[in-house]
């Protein structure tokens, strides 16, 4: 397995306005992004930040992943994302040990890139994204 | 405002030994340091992600900050640290812009390094820290 940095953070928010308020008057991060992604019910704000970017996430859809996570939990931060080179071998590699994958194929996210996510209930907690840049 | 990158990802563990496995044997990161912060009752261990580290926690005392966390939210991401240059002068801004901290002097946190942090309820219930290397 190989992951090369962080790919970002991905964090759950109620509304993306004023969040981005936040981010970028408070904390002087700026916002280079805003995109929808159908998918997975979400509006998204991408700020970098070094080699990682912070991923802002409203819900389009109470039904929707991020929608029943703030339900759950409150906002807060929902996920981490590691950048692999190699996609289909890192699915490979964790099915091989044993993890439980939520994709057992890549499937397309936020900026174009190939994703898969793994289960929580076997990465301690942590919902884990692999995140590959597509060609 | 300066933040020059993800200093760090803090996760809550229940098992730090169990944990560890996981990080290095299925996702291929290598623990470079453990170390007891007695101050926040917690045993850590570091790996190193690009230019992001990622902290696991375990708890020392089921009263501690990790073992109250664990117990009303389960294991996963307690924080996200951000480093800046200038932590006195960091704390000042924010501070000045209405966010409320929970350190509203540098501490010392692990790796020697000063520490603040700042109260989820004014971050969009993100426990966030800024760090800052001790000369």
């Amino acid at each position: 397995m190989l992951i090369t940095h962080i790919e970002h953070i991905g964090i759950a928010v109620k509304d993306l306005d004023s969040a981005i308020t936040y981010y970028e008057n408070v904390l002087g991060l700026k916002c280079y992004a805003i995109e929808e992604v159908a998918d997975q019910k979400v509006k998204t704000a991408f700020f970098k930040v070094g080699d990682t970017k912070i991923e802002l996430l409203e819900s389009t859809d109470p039904e929707g992943p991020i929608g029943k996570f703030i339900e759950k939990k409150g906002e807060g931060i929902h996920h981490i994302a590691f950048n692999v080179p190699e996609l289909e071998e890192a699915i490979k590699e964790v099915d091989e040990s044993g993890i439980q994958l939520i994709d057992k194929k890549p499937r397309k996210g936020a900026e174009g890139m190939n994703i898969a996510f793994l289960h929580p209930k076997s990465t301690f907690g942590v919902l884990t994204e692999f995140c590959e840049k597509a060609d």
